[in-house]
């Protein structure tokens, strides 16, 4: 069904009808949960919110769960892209780069939780669950703490010693409490100084 | 009840009677939480199950949530006796004191969790609420740690530019997912791979 991003660039056409319906779902389920909750809402008050059959919605979605997928994506998605952002900057050292990727991943994930109650509670879920957005989710974290470990390496910033993949499991694992919106919310006591506490720890451990 | 064994690892005279009886509610009510869980007994369940009146555990106790947190210290005590004997066992090295701190606490809360499920709630539900024996709880592990790098640093094996608040702060911080209960139950998947990857990131962060 997603073909569209083949046949169209960007800002044009959006391509067949069935792309739109999707999104509508996606955007209208989104606006359902954020009031409602993603725990209590059911395909049928959906559907009924929506103003589609219950058997339409399940043309386009399996399950409760995929629709639930779709937003959580979106959701992990505008922090990855926060992540992003910042530390592609110009001219940051890869331990300015590190400092931003910790503060961002935080920032981000807290005003999620206090903007958006109802969104952050179905990716903590999902992290819970480990759906597959939030497999990525951690896979793209996982890939910006490699670059930046890789560039701080070669520029010698950073220690050589240890194996790549250790140094990588080990931040990740560091940084999961704020990085995982399951656990960031037990974390909220920490927020105002995990940023500065973690990043300080984890790059004396990558001193050379 | 329970009460030879909570009175035998106290030796020397009991005291009053007094103290007998809130030792054998804290038994009881241990035994039935346990059982049917912290959440759902009320303190009349609880009287029932003991042959006592309300009104007479209430004379002993303030409420509920006062037996839970006798409860509780007993239950993270356990955590505290059992990474107390791993580290001061003789002619260990700082470091491998730190190891042990480390792979202990991940080990009997792992325990803790699997083997008593329902008295592992209590200690997550207090942790969450941060009641006083949480509190306390915390604190005896900082301690430990602050033991540790003390010794350390004097040693020369670790390093001392940065001041020993922050970095006592910081290794607390990151053995949160572990030491907490609330959290360690989130972080179950990593339980195998954690005490070495995270002992080794923050030793590495200790290197003078």
């Amino acid at each position: 069904m997603n073909q569209t991003s083949a046949s169209s660039s960007f800002p044009g056409p959006r391509g067949p009808v069935d792309h739109d319906i999707r999104d509508q779902i996606v955007a209208a389920a989104n606006e359902h949960f954020s009031q409602y909750g993603y725990a209590k809402t059911t395909v049928s008050d959906l559907a009924k919110a929506i103003g589609f059959s219950k058997a339409y919605i399940y043309k386009f979605f399996d399950s409760k769960q995929a629709i639930g997928e779709a937003i959580c994506a979106n959701c992990l998605a505008q922090i990855v892209a926060a992540v992003e952002q910042a530390i592609n900057e110009e001219n940051l050292t890869p331990t300015e780069r590190f400092r931003r990727l910790v503060k961002t991943v935080i920032a981000t994930g807290v005003d999620l939780f206090f903007n958006d109650r109802k969104l952050y509670d179905i990716a903590a879920f999902a992290a819970g669950e480990n759906w597959p957005s939030a497999q990525r989710y951690d896979a793209q974290i996982k890939r910006f703490i490699t670059e930046i470990l890789r560039e701080g390496r070669e520029a010698g910033e950073f220690e050589r010693k240890t194996p790549l993949d250790e140094t990588v499991e080990s931040i990740h694992l560091a940084l999961r409490p704020f990085v995982n919106p399951l656990l960031l919310q037990h974390n909220l006591d920490f927020i105002e100084v995990a940023p500065t506490l973690t990043s300080n720890l984890i790059l004396r451990s990558l001193m050379p």
